[in-house]
């Protein structure tokens, strides 16, 4: 049932697995489109429950739950990177599931994802498998220090990460991750981070986001800007891997690739830092600084409906609402030029995503 | 519990009664704000229900429902004018209702409502009661030639209307118009036809959309521009109006009201037509082509939370989408800039609107 060239009739129904607020705006931009969302969540309180009315709050591994959801369903996606892979295999046997589960098992594997990024002859910082601590030892004589260790799996807002200065600081850094499978890469003294986020069709059609300036803090987004400010060449650069990979993946749907951009010598380049087979943060400004958002281009996608050509509105700064920020929607709502927008969460727990604010300015 | 300045919590939820486009998008705005709506409709196909995860399918009049669906609210608002007077009464005695129900008395009869602006000392066509043959006839002598005989309540999209050349004409017309208590009007040769979309808050604040200027056929919407093609003054004028009807409400919310460019002399004046006390077809462009949309200043309005200052993108064309245009969908969705909306309607029977596109093009 991997159909990737499904086309829905309106009035169809979209499976979503994941419940958080990027399903919730996947399926505020269904809506729309006169296209229908069934989300399958294991959480009661998942903000995306709110929004549709069909619902399944159910355990990944509950195949009866499952199974209803898919007979319930014409094509399934996801708004998270860590479905189960027998939840993706079991649903695939079922209905059309996009993008398709080999994406999953790539980027579920910080090694697997990197091994595929340098296999298309896309740069990435110098990395190494670990699986012991004599093989961080060895691994770190190898790529050098400063390093980062991460979890090969399961890793996200900065989770599962260490910094390793010295050799005399890996133990500790192999016990900070709970001494799971890792990947140990170079740190990348880089000028600053950016996204690409790319929408593609079954057809081969890509059509890409101009190019996003991310600024992070305690390791979670804190700040988008576009466009990015980086030189014309570099940002085409940027976007040719972006396509690259979505390619190499047959992607159906919105993707993104973080990057760094580092200075060699007198020129700039970029290096793969992540892929989210998935809507992005970073893409929230979407929703208000472009003719077309990213939630849309992934349910067009989906659906088989023909992508949109982004046409951006301005210079555009997106603003997360993180744990107790969001105390302060009152003084955003009265702000001129800003679009607010908060998830419907229940408790505003630090480092929590409660909402996001966009400020649209002319160029 | 008329209290007008009431102030939701995000979370909170609004009860909207009707569940048809209107309340749909109304719906959608809400969830961008972390608001969630609840939706009342006798309709079991109500599209407003796809979007929401709460519904009441029942009756205006059954009192059960109704107080049910009070207890589960904070706030009540409606997507159409015909709200039953006993409906929005019983309500009222439960949860604030917003805008206030006198509004409704008020513009639920076409007589009631052009008194109520020709007592604001705005502009009207010449109007007469009519409530017999002789009444008409009489009233047409007064008015003149051609004139549009109207019942007083439950008109929309030209129905309940017949136009009056000539005098042999009148007694076909109140049998057209099934012999209802009637209003009669002047026929006015307009140049053109434009609405104003204000929004208003508690605390007296305005926030009007720019100038809309509306073309139908077969007295239904097809088309609406933005700007209108009208001189600032008289665009200013207009505004200016639509504020005035406002205030004179005490309105809460956002309001629609449908005006006449006519020339007279050298001169461009404007009549008021109608007043909509609801979001609008003509302010749908809102959604694509400006910072804030019809519906969310509604329901920032509603929530008692601070309006936006709306900022239009270019210029905007909207293009309703009626009976079986809407099959049309799959070519709208491939024109570069344009935005789709489906409303997720079952049935494209003739008249019937499907749907609506926006266009935005550079000023």
């Amino acid at each position: 049932m991997s159909d990737s060239a499904t086309r829905l009739a309106p009035g169809a129904t979209i499976g979503i697995l994941g419940g958080g607020q990027l399903g919730r705006m996947l399926a505020l931009a269904a809506a729309r489109l006169g296209l229908k969302c069934h989300v399958f969540c294991p959480d009661p309180q998942a903000p995306a429950f709110d929004v549709v009315r069909r619902t399944t709050q159910a355990d990944y591994g509950d195949e009866n739950a499952l199974d209803r959801f898919a007979e319930a369903v014409d094509v399934i996606t996801y708004e998270f990177e860590n479905v189960p892979a027998e939840t993706a295999a079991f649903l695939a046997e079922r209905r059309p599931v996009l993008p398709n589960p080999s994406v999953l098992a790539t980027t579920q594997d910080r090694l697997t994802e990197k091994t595929f990024v340098a296999n298309l002859d896309v740069r990435t910082a110098p990395f190494a498998a670990v699986d012991s601590p004599a093989g961080l030892a060895a691994a770190l004589g190898r790529i050098g220090r400063p390093a980062v260790l991460k979890t090969r799996r399961f890793g996200y807002d900065g989770k599962g990460q260490a910094l390793i200065r010295e050799t005399t600081e890996a133990a500790q850094a192999w016990k900070a991750i709970g001494a799971h499978p890792a990947i140990v890469e170079a740190f990348v003294p880089f000028e600053r981070e950016i996204s690409v986020i790319a929408a593609r069709q079954h057809d081969g059609q890509v059509e890409c986001f101009d190019v996003i300036e991310n600024e992070h803090r305690d390791h979670i987004l804190k700040v988008s800007r576009v466009p990015a400010n980086v030189p014309a060449a570099l940002a085409a650069e940027a976007r040719r891997i972006a396509e690259k990979i979505a390619a190499a993946f047959d992607y159906v749907g919105v993707l993104a690739v973080e990057m760094f951009v580092v200075r060699e010598a007198s020129a700039h380049t970029v290096l793969v830092n992540e892929i989210a087979p998935r809507v992005h943060n970073s893409g929230h400004w979407t929703l208000d600084g472009c003719s077309v958002s990213q939630f849309e281009q992934h349910i067009r996608a989906v659906a088989g409906w023909p992508l949109a050509t982004p046409v951006r509105y301005g210079r555009v700064e997106m603003i997360n609402l993180i744990g107790d920020e969001v105390a302060n929607y009152g003084r955003w709502l009265a702000m001129p030029g800003t679009a607010v927008h908060l998830y419907g969460k229940n408790g505003a727990r630090p480092g929590r995503k409660m909402g996001h604010v966009t400020r649209v300015f002319p160029e």
